[in-house]
């Protein structure tokens, strides 16, 4: 494509290196720029550049944060004896968004994957084992995905941690709701049955 | 969706400000843009502040332009006899694109829309005309959308403009190529039939 401006070449190039733009809807991006008052595309452009910046991670649990400490991690009325790992902020998010969860997280930053050259020292897991040994956290919630690397990384994680006096649970795996049972895979609905639960509990959520 | 950082929230809400994008594409852009390079974000950022803040319009056809005269008009290789109307620097691109026009441009950066209060006044048809009586110009060529918008303003410049010695032709209308006769609208290929062309002509283009 003729763009006539080298800026709209740039601006459209950097547009597209964003996960799914293509040139295409690069150059919607900028037209749309182009109409815009300068001040809104200064605001636009250098929120990007300060939020890679100034943006930090909390010290105790490396979610994103503004402050040394995240929001979950400074707020008295969470059970901080209570700690779920995830891989990363994406799942805090996604968690925090069902409001069922009153305790805190530990973010790893990734999950152990050989093929991508990413072993256990290159996430957050020895500041866990830390904590874990600082004797303040009761039980550890592993919530990662159900893939080898998230095994994996389960697994050397419970290695890690199964000489603290810790409950270790993972997240219960199970049919969807709203799923069709003839549909789910043989090891899902293999592991439901398993972990079937009391009925009761299940009245009891919100 | 609750973000835990004011800075990831200002980014997303940017990112959403963009044509066809939601809150979470925009999560997944910043989360992108938050494992990039510092010097790589600040490329980012910095790529539509200079687009917004440098970009010029060619003095002479209003086409998008890094320097007074857009590289079509300074071009001597064009022939700046022939001027094709276009609504904005989109279609510029697209009839580039085709490599099959040798002619310039004349952006109306609009076309008359009295629903969306746009009138005459408010699009480049003066310099157009001005353009016309410097009598340089031997062919306009109209190419506007088939709306009711398109040929108001299709006949609002054929007025403005008749006056003077000039051909004024539209693009052709027709079925588009690789299209089947029997799913075309009716005014379509009625148009069709009515200005059909020599075979022989048709052999000629590349």
């Amino acid at each position: 494509m003729n763009f006539s401006s080298k800026l709209i070449e740039e601006a459209v190039n950097e547009f597209s290196k964003l996960p799914g733009v293509g040139k295409r809807t690069a150059l919607r991006f900028v037209l749309h720029l182009m109409k815009q008052d300068p001040a809104e595309v200064n605001r636009f452009g250098n929120a990007f550049i300060k939020l890679r910046t100034e943006l930090r991670y909390c010290e105790k649990c490396h979610n994103v944060s503004d402050q040394v400490l995240c929001e979950v991690c400074v707020n008295p009325h969470r059970d901080h004896s209570v700690v779920c790992v995830v891989e990363d902020i994406r799942d805090v998010m996604a968690i925090e968004n069902t409001q069922q969860y009153r305790g805190v997280y530990h973010v790893l930053g990734g999950i152990i994957s050989p093929m991508d050259g990413i072993g256990p020292g290159d996430l957050n897991i020895e500041t866990l084992v830390k904590k874990a040994a600082a004797s303040e956290m009761k039980e550890v919630i592993m919530a990662l995905s159900t893939t080898m690397e998230g095994d994996t990384t389960n697994f050397y994680i419970y290695k890690r941690l199964k000489e603290h006096q810790l409950t270790i649970t993972t997240i219960a795996r199970g049919i969807s709701i709203g799923d069709e049972l003839e549909y789910a895979d043989e090891v899902t609905l293999g592991r439901s049955i398993v972990n079937r639960t009391l009925y009761e509990n299940s009245l009891t959520i919100k």
